[in-house]
């Protein structure tokens, strides 16, 4: 691994995305590489163009982030870390723009509607786009002072838009987990708590997700998630994504995979990983 | 209930939504009556403005509706039917439009996901706007030969577009399973098979999600669906919604919900309804 890349994370969105935050946040120093969608992140990984991916997995409000979950199952990367950002939505104008005479607000349809109260309180029109950074750089671009997006406060400064509003989303519990995904696999440091994340499929035999189950159970692991995801091109059948407590050298976790592998007809370790250290003020 | 309201049908989305295609197919005769939102859906059967909702759950292809699930969540409202539509997508153009002219190309995130193959093959930048049939009405509005709108067919009859491509899927399983949501709860009758729908949360004790699931195993009952969504207000908690075959009054299924009962600490049953008749075509 060159010098260069070892210090270079990637990230999909354009500039002030939510996740450049993330990235900025949780490996300070870190030179950020924006991907225009998700499996360019995991390509530029998988391609060693960049040390590492943050990928948002799951919204503690708008749930999972279905790409990310279903790129995990295709790519051969494996879990780093995890990392859960706040998101602090702001409301951001151009420099002749004013909160009374704005007519129209822009921005992703989860901020959107992470913002409901605040909008429909001011009777704006929303309009979805692509993502919260390019509703902010659009709106530079446009310079329209009826309208307004709704993005991170870093957007202002790299976009030159004014902070007409800030934390003007509905609820202060709004908090998104990342993952951090590498090339090569590494083992957890020996004395942090630690999560593991797999994914399978069960077999075709009754009660099949009960008896996946099972092993985790009667082992004593703790499960964080359990969530499914189509399997593509076999409609009405299911990934499974199970995050649990604890590590793969574990004895425990170790015979509930064991146990596991028995009921399952596919079964892929993504990783075990220290649990972020923001963890639980998140909750 | 009035006559009038006996066959009416709210959806969500403008005229020519695939919730309105799937209206038409599943309650033939139905007067459908278009929403703005999910919400306005619920709200409408729940003030007994409609007779039926018609909800989209989950796409073969893309997952779970998430907004749907929740709401079904929050309104004492109870599931009639299922109906599975197959999803055909078409590309739409002005009547001067040419297949080899265009450059740009309008609908819902997601049916842009599902012709991703179709569009890149032809280089097409992609618009994210909030539905099929929205594309389709703003296009003919625009009336811009040199853009397209993906979206149903029944969008060109209604908006006065031209068919350029049918079937532009990726996937031709491309299938959403819809439910019929009304007020007041019915029995369905004996001799069909039957679905039942309900979310609970789990009681904070180990292994809670495997102690829920025990009853269905132990009685044989088949479990079609596990999703999980969060808990609003709650970060990183969960309900979980379940679909099992069989019906409330089947003595293995009133079992397995004795038992559910005392590991959850709420529990609603959203209803017992004949399983869709073109369930097992579209596997």
């Amino acid at each position: 691994m060159s010098r260069t890349l070892e210090k270079t994370v990637a990230f999909q969105g354009e500039r002030g995305a939510y996740s450049e935050q993330a990235c900025r946040e949780s490996l300070p120093g870190y030179r950020t590489i924006p991907c225009r969608t998700f499996e360019e992140v995991f390509q530029a990984v998988d391609e060693r163009e960049a040390a590492v991916g943050m990928i948002p997995v799951e919204n503690s409000i708008a749930g999972v982030v279905s790409d990310s979950y279903d790129l995990l199952g295709v790519f051969q990367l494996h879990i780093l870390g995890e990392y859960y950002l706040r998101v602090r939505h702001c409301l951001l104008g151009t420099r002749a723009a004013q909160i009374d005479g704005l007519r129209a607000v822009y921005s992703h349809p989860q901020a959107l509607a992470q913002c409901r109260t605040f909008i429909r309180k001011h009777g704006w029109s929303c309009n979805a786009v692509y993502d919260t950074a390019g509703a902010a750089a659009a709106l530079a671009e446009r310079d329209d002072p009826f309208e307004a997006a709704i993005a991170a406060e870093l957007c202002a400064e790299l976009y030159g838009l004014s902070i007409l509003a800030r934390d003007i989303q509905d609820s202060h519990l709004n908090t998104t987990r990342f993952l951090k995904i590498v090339k090569d696999r590494s083992v957890p440091p020996k004395d942090v708590a630690c999560k593991t994340s797999l994914v399978f499929e069960v077999r075709n035999i009754p009660a099949a997700l009960y008896k996946c189950l099972g092993g985790f159970a009667t082992n004593g692991v703790n499960l964080t998630r359990l969530e499914s995801r189509p399997v593509p091109g076999t409609p009405w059948s299911y990934h499974f994504y199970l995050d649990f407590q604890g590590r793969l050298e574990d004895r425990p976790c170790r015979l509930a995979l064991e146990e596991l592998d028995f009921f399952t007809s596919s079964l892929k370790i993504l990783g075990s990983y220290p649990e972020a250290s923001n963890w639980y003020e998140t909750r």
